[in-house]
């Protein structure tokens, strides 16, 4: 007999089907029990005659198989429930469960919740927030293919960090000290040159942050694009615009369930996103809120303070912060006169969810940028050969997946919205 | 004035157009010079009037746009041709190229060609092999999504190899020891457990084999899926099937253009493949080939042979394998009578590209076999304890992507399926 999906029942009214799940609830009457069983689709409510079929004292969250007639039935759950009529325990429980998870609200600390991650995750909200999340990814994939762009895998493996500073994993490669890659920055780059122009990776980057903070983890998952023949990082910016409203649009459509049980209504882009100059930032900050601490980068508080005023004054959420200064960008970031570049930061709700910009795509200039720096280009001759053969003017960006995710759906900590975090001192479960 | 891609180009007859790419090829004559663009979508001759264009020296592969006049005109590329315009530099090629790379074969050894890897990728041959690699991930995922599997991202930095062994590379995390995933076993089982059932994931997997060989790399992409409530492996293999049918049918309706680049035919499934256990396969190597030194796994001619002997005598290029020894598989195996287990590889024209089977289910049976296999349970600690609150029947396996290129694309060598491939030596470009 072939089992059949608990969203599926409505097709069976009347019929004799198996279900197979989870026991999510009991409540033993005197005649007849109450058990809800769970499945990867949902909730249904079956009734146990106590005297045909004895459940002894099984636990909740045990694993069983059911054979019954859907009934038509109002409860809470359903118009319909199942009058059971064989029941048979898969695999029991047989210790008291470390959590409780059957109840609306999971009411544990964060540490808890990650220590009993498996557990944790049955529970529909923090189930539900990875379903979002799939939804994320989907979308981010599917504009950007339609947009000609070629989905690509590069090494995580590296012989040398691309974002510069000490914030890098140290691998054992055989005789060889290699690092973890902090972003595919470089090798998404090599990609468009390769002829392919357009490309976009999801993938695990390592960043060794040596704090822990609700918004950072060790090991997370980047979303990245690179985009070659381009003006300049106006493009990317256009392009990163009606990815995110498809990606928005396609969550408000396809995960309406999900979003209810969140309570999250999505945000809208209504025609584009406000774009300010960084040093108009710093302007504002100093001028509506008496901040003048910036230097070159805003704190989590400018963050903060930047995108209030975006929402109050600009009517958006989002908001496009350009021309970072020069000294606080990467080496491969194209410059824009002597201070700035042509680079941008995207804030939403006091948190900035991507960094992107131009790239330099001369030769010359890339080595120049790099001696600016402070850097040996020696040490950089696999990346910047590439530049010798053709390199056409390209720009991209970086959309942290459990960052996003944190913001669209108002998790307080970015380890809310990662299955498995990695942070300072999380290596386990 | 926006780009037009090549492929366009055919809904602008005898209107003028800007098209953007590399340089191909050049052939000047007296009175005019043919160049040909290539963009990512395809090759187009344009004629250059040398009176009223002079374009130097320019080296093959430089960056230019060009405006000019689509006319109707029948070249070896295309029913048309464009009359320049105008002709702009937008990046040179300075330097000799390091390999040439416009001609129909590319006429270079592996280290040459993975040593010049962006350059190397321009070529179409090249090019065209990570676009059928694009419709195998595609494939996978849609399948699967259809399926009613949820992707996941689960952690490349652990505490505890899953798959035993010394083949593991080692990070320094901090204070700590980590390791690197050698496959998403123990997480992608508990998101089975976790109240998705069904969970599948594409991402970098790290093997620290000591030794180069043609089919081996140190970090591959690994496409992974689980599934709970089955019955046996039976039912992971029947899934494969049909996913497997589903990729290679979409290759072979969306990668047209780049099949006949690459001269493959799409090898068909019909109906079923054949699955014979590992005990006859080993009596069928010993009576057809007289090969008599297989010791719980076949070595390389061992598969070569009996996928010979598939093909011959069963009519398919496939094969599954079951019954595998226990004292060969994982401690996770479900173990079937005393010394065998309910496992499988898919072996494909002489090359396996697919481990899989079902796994252990109950917490002490577990307990039981990781013993058995001589291993400490106190150090799986935190994957058994899953196993106490609820775990499904379930099963899955695992398909190397480059593995399962090379062999649908008859490559030589498996890094010729990666980007950017990792082995013993190679930690760069």
């Amino acid at each position: 007999m072939r089992r059949v999906m608990v969203k599926e029942l409505n097709n069976y009214i009347n019929e004799e089907v198996k279900i197979q799940g989870w026991i999510y609830r009991i409540r033993k009457l005197k005649e007849i029990t109450f058990m809800i069983l769970r499945d990867r689709t949902g909730l249904v409510q079956c009734v146990i005659d106590n005297k045909t079929i004895d459940m002894g004292n099984i636990k909740l969250e045990s694993v069983v198989s059911i054979i019954g007639e859907v009934k038509e039935n109002n409860n809470i759950l359903n118009p319909f429930e199942i009058s059971t009529k064989n029941f048979e325990i898969l695999n029991e429980v047989k210790e008291e469960l470390p959590i409780e998870i059957n109840k609306k609200q999971l009411e544990i600390n964060l540490d808890t919740m990650l220590n009993n991650r498996i557990l944790s995750l049955r529970h529909e909200k923090i189930n539900s927030i990875f379903k979002i999340q799939n939804l994320i990814i989907q979308g981010f994939r599917e504009f950007l293919t339609k947009e000609g762009f070629t989905e690509i895998f590069t090494p995580k493996i590296v012989a040398e960090g691309a974002e510069g500073g000490t914030e890098i994993f140290e691998v054992k490669y055989f005789e060889n000290k290699a690092y973890l890659a902090q972003s595919p920055q470089f090798y998404k780059q090599m990609m468009v040159g390769a002829g392919y122009e357009r490309v976009f990776e999801i993938a695990h980057v390592y960043r060794a942050e040596q704090h822990n903070t609700n918004r950072h983890l060790n090991e997370y998952i980047s979303m990245d694009f690179e985009m070659g023949f381009i003006e300049n990082e106006e493009d990317v910016m256009n392009m990163e615009e009606n990815l995110l409203k498809h990606v928005l649009n396609k969550i408000e459509k396809e995960g309406k369930e999900y979003l209810e049980i969140l309570n999250i209504v999505i945000p809208k882009i209504e025609n584009t996103i406000p774009r300010i100059k960084f040093s108009e930032a710093i302007e504002i900050l100093r001028k509506e809120y008496n901040k003048t601490d910036i230097d070159g980068d805003l704190d989590p508080e400018g963050e903060k303070l930047i995108c209030k005023y975006a929402k109050e004054k600009l009517g958006c959420e989002f908001i496009f912060l350009t021309h970072y200064p020069r000294k606080k960008r990467p080496m491969y970031t194209m410059p824009c006169g002597e201070n700035e570049t042509h680079s941008f930061d995207l804030l939403f709700r006091g948190i900035e969810i991507t960094t992107g910009g131009q790239r330099i795509h001369e030769y010359d200039m890339l080595i120049d940028n790099i001696k600016y720096k402070g850097l040996n280009p020696e040490k950089y001759h696999n990346y910047t050969s590439v530049f010798k053969y053709g390199m056409p003017r390209h720009g991209g960006l970086a959309i942290g997946l459990e960052r996003i995710t944190m913001q669209i759906l108002k998790l307080e900590n970015v380890r809310e919205a990662s299955l498995i975090p990695r942070d300072r001192t999380r290596l386990t479960p």
